[in-house]
């Protein structure tokens, strides 16, 4: 990559060309890629782009909050309040590439009538080089949620990060001076709190996710994971007083990685683990349970679905 | 108490008057307390007693070989093959109590038949003084299997060594004899694996957690923990190859306690615990994820159900 300057003021040059006379839109995720992607965009165009961030009820602690605050200087921001649709749609489902698709699924329709009502012709997106990767080898389903193109019809697509990697983005995004919580962010999931959560997902158990997430990113910053999280994989007995309960089972987790595509369970010292375990047990009467997981990815996957 | 040897001298003598002519039975599990029980009865009245083993398909890797093994010098010794019935019965229930309930009964039946056969007035049993009063807390279902005394009538009920804690029993086990995998044996719970299945047990989970707890005890045994053992607790995603796959999440637990009312999670070393996953997820490819459980009890239970 060039010097980052120089790139920021080509990328925004190329993207006002790009985009011309036209409405564009981009779908905030809360991530650093399509936050870099949306600022770089917004520079160039203004108000012609239409950023859209949808609360999906799946985000982590506190995330729409901070993108309201963190994009407060975009006056077309559009933040969609879209909870209860999902929860609506998941009940019931158990299988995991389906839960990816009902939340990929609906996201395209939050993110279509918002196009249809802005009049969009062009398409913003954040994807990085990796996902491109990761994408045409098949692991995995798109991460950036929905495989937009290929259901709206936009007459341009523009993905101004299409060429960097992970690390790139970053120094891009703390030279546009977006909030540090934002360009030092650990990746998140697409689908959200949705693949922390072993089998249907309910409200109650995207909360206890949300909040065991909050306990461990917290805790475990000094470590430095490439990824750090909770998820919550079913029930388990426990004792409350003399009471017999049967309360949530929390996983953590915390990896090492370069690029995501292979990783290694990182060594946590034990009086650690125990903090994590006391406060979210401690914090959350419902959980019985604190596990850590010590696999690499392979076998396991870093996410839980 | 009183010296060992003359522990065992007494007790053989009480047994042999409170059974006198009449036939006894006795349910050996496969743990401490009642093979203890049976051999100081079995001393008292020989074939008078019958000792009936019931091979649930939820017992310890190899526990019914070495239970005719050991017992071999029973002539009367019964081992009934009921693992099919066990999991008839247990298809599509997934409460915690009701899996106690439903394998207890299936118990009752199983031992009645023979109680029957043999004509039996006597039960004998291997109740200790622990589980006298954990049984009068009401923390857990009784866990010597069934609660026999209550559903068959007996003329009369033996308990040899209802007032002795574990480390007493493990002592006159040693001083009888018994094989040392028998008397240095950590407390296994009388629903066998189904406490360490999280929902529905079939014949797939009891097996990937017997597997398991064979690794775990293997391992673990330096640890000389109170307790150690795997259990299974869902479904996550992993990577097998290039293709996701979705595989068994196993859990370890290891846990230090004087007697199981409260205990603390021990601090198992990275290295072992790497061994550990390896082991596991390399002998069962269906296994996707290894965790290890780092609370205590409470707010956790030893077991998992």
């Amino acid at each position: 990559m060039v010097a980052t300057d120089e790139f920021i003021e080509e990328a925004v040059e190329r993207i006002g060309e790009q985009i011309g006379d036209s409405n564009a839109i981009i779908a905030l995720s809360g991530g650093v890629d399509s936050s870099v992607a949306a600022t770089l965009a917004y520079e160039a165009v203004g108000d012609q782009l239409t950023p859209v961030y949808v609360d999906t009820g799946l985000m982590r602690k506190g995330e729409t909050e901070e993108i309201r605050e963190t994009f407060s200087f975009m006056d077309s921001l559009r933040v969609i309040e879209a909870a209860d649709r999902y929860f609506d749609r998941l009940e019931g489902v158990t299988d995991p590439e389906r839960k990816r698709e009902v939340i990929g699924d609906q996201f395209i329709r939050e993110f279509e009538r918002e196009a249809r009502d802005v009049d969009a012709d062009v398409l913003v997106q954040g994807t990085i080089y990796p996902d491109r990767i990761e994408s045409e080898g098949g692991i995995k389903s798109h991460h950036n949620v929905g495989g937009l193109p290929e259901v709206i019809d936009f007459e341009t697509i523009v993905e101004p990060v299409r060429d960097l990697y992970k690390d790139e983005v970053r120094e891009v995004a703390r030279e546009l001076g977006l909030e540090e919580i934002i360009s030092e962010r650990m990746p998140f999931p697409g689908p959200g709190l949705a693949v922390r959560v072993v089998g249907e997902v309910t409200p109650e158990k995207a909360d206890v996710a949300r909040e065991a997430c909050h306990v461990v990113e917290d805790e475990l910053e000094e470590y430095d994971p490439w990824q750090a999280f909770a998820a919550v994989v079913g029930k388990g007995t426990g004792v409350k007083g003399d009471n017999r309960v049967h309360g949530w089972i929390v996983a953590v987790r915390s990896v090492e990685s370069r690029d995501g595509m292979t990783a290694r369970a990182q060594e946590i010292d034990w009086n650690t683990l125990q903090r994590i375990q006391s406060r979210i047990t401690g914090e959350n009467e419902d959980v019985a349970r604190v596990v850590y997981d010590v696999t690499h990815k392979p076998p396991a996957t870093i996410e839980y679905e």
